[in-house]
């Protein structure tokens, strides 16, 4: 599991204790960032990027962990959609994650990590947090505020709760309520955690992670994030390494092979606890009932941010049906918006992926 | 678990070894099963239904262990669609299941569960089986099989391997071929009962068995059971005995207390390790693959033999599309076939539930 040998990361402490909508507060609240790019002189080029549920703030350059390359290179760059030669990209590690920002891992006033004593968070409290590091870093009024999956969620979040702190929010592959279907996949990820003897109920900080739980979780996600033709196409029902079925439980079928390494490596980067307290605030995530119930109410500050909202045709976790809702919200409080359905066959993962015409969007509304 | 509290189960021996896909041979395999009408004198009015992954022999009579009345009883009984005051309908456990037939709980020849030493078996192997019980009862040509899901598998199974052995086959809501997105599923289950401790590399029978591993299995696989708008119209984002969010990990949510309870008493009623072997056998059904790769050459022997096939509109484990494929291979060898795609709400699981036009449908086929 990461956080125990990570490396140290950029990082800015809250001054004051961050209120949480749950009513509770919490007191040194540090959020990691990275930032790429420089900001001008009137801080009017600056672009904050939230990441998805298990992303990081490491957008554009190499995981300290994994080694890997930034999550979205081919979207931020010099020269890339998101020019950083022209814009300052800022991207936080979200509260309640594993990778620097302040999670159920992080110590206590006692000293000892949080575990399940961590309170339970929103989205809106992730936004809210970003909004402090704002704050801490001298900037007022962002360019926009870009993200896709959970990062759409805090987009439009953002839009709803700090509209003035946003002149722009492109939202991609999103919702604005987690479904019935969706929270049930969560869920099933959740009780495959608990249910890991290792999770000794969350407190499992200096021993056994729960890794075969954490990683069963990640296999369950991660069939959602994929299209069924998506899957056909990449693994059909070839098999990994032989002529023949085995007549066993070993990874016959490639797709075997592939989940069960999602799975594993996964739990080399990620926190157990950080996953639950996550997928949780995703599924309280519903904008409109934050707004008595109407969507359109969440936007009504909002009528003078530009919006782009981009879903795709393959994503059947957040689908162009859930994000027609959204624009019909934002076309109920007059305000600018943009909308594009695309077509690409990756399902939900497609906002990560090599798909051409999402740069052009991109590119066409941070301008 | 049930098998050790079991109550003891009306069933044959098979007189021979029954030689498997895989090579093996399984000797003394048992084969429990309930009737329900009587067989005429010319022994030409019987009906074999196929259950599916989790079914069992209890189609129209109470289950010996949940209580619950059989799983198929607005379809099967006197006046009812599969008519038994017309009709002798058999229904066999299947091989490897847990309700008295021949499976991993059984005893080997050392008198010991066979556990993880109970041979893979596939499909074609569920059938033989069955076929090798109706010659214990004498039955040689069979009125029709029926099947919804794995059931139709089998009843498809059936007809391109034992074609002399029934007139009519009704396959609902199945498929020919396994896909990656369902392989993919079924390994998240599989990992989940893998993962539990209390497993023990499958050697449990006497001890702890792996409750927490097959619940969430259960839960996972059930959400592919249901449609993303059936869930939201029977769950939506409702809270579960309470008028506000819990902020803590409790089943705030009416969709999470459903699904935790659909897990937790399926284990009351099932073996884990037949869970394993069954998925695995489902995972490797291609019909096409046994067959030269040619889904049609399945058909070739069974062109006389009369094909109704049914999908539902809103079943996304196995779709219309995926029906279509068999109806084509079927006019390819020009056998007899109607095929009809059913509106109804409830996803895959619409073939157990309350759709009239299905009624319809086959009472109209079955005659």
């Amino acid at each position: 599991m990461a956080p125990n040998t990570a490396p140290s990361f950029r990082k800015k402490a809250l001054p004051d204790p961050l209120p949480l909508d749950s009513g509770r507060e919490l007191a040194g609240v540090e959020i990691a960032f990275e930032t790429y790019g420089e900001l001008n002189v009137d801080r009017s080029n600056a672009i904050l990027v939230f990441h998805a549920l298990t992303g990081d703030q490491f957008v554009a350059s190499e995981h300290p962990v994994t080694g890997k390359q930034g999550w979205w290179e081919r979207m931020v760059g010099p020269g890339k959609p998101i020019d950083t030669a022209r814009y300052y990209v800022i991207c936080a590690n979200v509260l309640g994650s594993c990778m620097g920002s302040t999670g159920p891992a992080s110590p206590d006033a006692d000293g000892k990590p949080y575990a399940k004593q961590f309170p339970v968070i929103t989205i809106r409290d992730m936004v809210r947090a970003q909004m402090r590091l704002l704050d801490v870093l001298g900037i007022e009024t962002l360019h926009a505020v870009v993200g896709g999956s959970m990062g759409g969620m805090q987009a439009l979040s953002c839009a709803a709760n700090f509209p003035e702190r946003t002149n722009r929010v492109l939202a991609i592959a999103t919702t604005a309520r987690h479904s019935a279907q969706n929270i049930a996949f969560h869920e099933v990820g959740r009780q495959a955690i608990m249910a890991d003897p290792d999770w000794q109920g969350g407190a499992y900080y200096g021993s056994n992670t729960p890794d075969k739980g954490l990683s069963v979780a990640r296999m369950a996600a991660h069939i959602t994030y994929l299209s069924e033709a998506g899957l056909t196409e990449k693994f059909g029902r070839r098999l990994q390494d032989r002529d023949e079925k085995s007549f066993g439980f070993d990874a016959d079928f490639q797709v075997e092979s592939y989940l069960r390494h999602q799975g594993i490596s996964f739990t080399d980067r990620f926190d157990a606890n950080s996953y639950l307290y996550i997928t949780r605030a995703m599924d309280y995530f519903d904008l409109a009932e934050e707004h008595g119930g109407r969507l359109a109410n969440a936007f009504r500050a909002a009528s003078d941010t530009r919006f782009c909202l981009v879903s795709f045709d393959t994503d059947w976790l957040y689908t162009t049906a859930d994000m027609r809702e959204i624009v019909h919200a934002l076309n109920a409080v007059a305000a600018p918006v943009s909308f594009v359905e695309l077509s690409a066959p990756y399902g939900h993962d497609s906002f990560l992926l090599d798909v051409p015409a999402l740069d052009r969007v991109v590119k066409g509304f941070i301008g």
